[in-house]
């Protein structure tokens, strides 16, 4: 897959600001934080809006429509419980730059979103997970396995599919860390891509710390293996560090001048 | 072995206020130095004294007693081309907190600093090098079962032989740095113990680069098994790096104050 894939995170109507921009329709909130992801060094970009029942179809096309007209049809995720929202938005989707990505199947209620990605020509982040947190990487594989079949057998290329391991908090799970790296290494093994939502391992952590740890959570995930990651790409430290993992894994050429490209 | 070990490196010749001191053994310098080391979590302090041919024996000496005595025996990796000066070193060496450490061993030249070790009932450090740079991960373990067979025909534990995979320049080598991880992993595997002097990796490069891939490489090496590292324990980032990866793989148990401690 080569560079590490990051998806900023941060157009997200749990942020205030946004969700009032979502519900007014009005660009300058959206178009801002998408140009800060941008420029900090996102290749996708999140668009969270939510369950969105209602206005989620008008809400991700004009959504869509926004960002890659401004922004040189800079590839989406997908990310809403509304599917008619999703097809929605991959109905005025430019391909020039990547398949929309749609946020997330997994192995339970949302294993159609398989079949959206597959009728779609869209790749699927795959939680690796059915009802709750696996207990262990047999039941991640599992799921993987289910998830794998149920895209090819839809016409789909291994390719398409983004397996999440779940990443789990710390506070709470601290011993369960180094199993989801061993899953990133297993995926890798069998030629499978992988995706994380780093974050939620620091979830609850006071704030001064969060970034400390979740570069050292990416570093561990990049080490094995990991081609992607949903985060805030805002957060210095945390590009620092994939742009210098990037190095490390021979997947962009050093140069002295790497960290501000 | 639990909690990642850092043998902190900056009493050193090559810095010029410690050769001063070494040259006078003027005390100061090198109790400030330690000091600073230990108060920001070193567990051992490498005490190079260069290759010293003539004084070696009774410099060493000193700067054992010196800084046990000071720091309440604090353990100590003895680092010289003067086998005369370990020797001289660990005869003084007061062994309540751990046994003292021989920087270092290979698989050529240096392969009799493993008898230096199993005479003196001390942990070598063993680089999996013979002459330069080895070619592959294949040579590295042909080099470490030299080692590891040497050590224990001489009646030396396993653990007391602290494998290095030998850190290699990223500017110039930057394709050989996976290898490394992949190397660890495999001593891991075997139930060997690691040891890396992490900043090779960042030789030549800018100064404010370095804290930053030094900080990602330690972050994958210790994702990989990693056990113990030559660094410099005065780079904060560094440090907060291996308390958080402490933390991830569950070596030490997560408190919100964990930095601090």
């Amino acid at each position: 897959m080569g560079k590490f894939i990051v998806i900023g995170e941060r157009i997200h109507c749990i942020s205030p600001a946004i969700r009032e921009a979502m519900e007014k329709m009005d660009p300058a909130p959206i178009l801002k934080r998408a140009k800060e992801q941008i420029d900090a060094g996102a290749a996708y970009l999140d668009v969270n809006i939510g369950p969105a029942e209602k206005t989620g179809a008008d809400l991700m096309k004009w959504a869509v429509k926004l960002l890659q007209e401004n922004f040189d049809n800079i590839p989406l995720s997908l990310d809403t419980a509304n599917k008619k929202a999703i097809e929605a938005g991959i109905s005025v989707y430019n391909r020039s730059r990547g398949k929309p990505v749609i946020n997330s199947a997994d192995a339970g209620d949302r294993i159609s979103y398989i079949d959206l990605a597959a009728a779609n020509g869209a790749i699927a982040i795959a939680l690796c997970a059915k009802h709750g947190v696996p207990a262990n990487n047999e039941e991640r594989m599992s799921y993987c396995q289910e998830m794998l079949e149920r895209g090819l057998g839809l016409g789909m290329e291994a390719d398409d599919l983004w397996f999440d391991p779940l990443t789990l908090v710390i506070k709470g799970m601290q011993e369960k860390q180094v199993e989801m790296f061993e899953f990133i290494r297993q995926l890798k093994d069998m030629g499978l891509y992988s995706n994380c939502g780093i974050s939620n391992a620091s979830n609850g952590m006071p704030k001064p710390i969060r970034p400390i740890i979740d570069s050292v959570m990416i570093s561990m995930a990049i080490g094995s293996g990991l081609n992607a990651a949903i985060v805030n790409p805002c957060d210095q430290r945390m590009m620092e560090t994939i742009k210098s993992a990037d190095i490390i894994m021979n997947q962009t050429l050093y140069a002295d001048s790497y960290l501000e490209i």
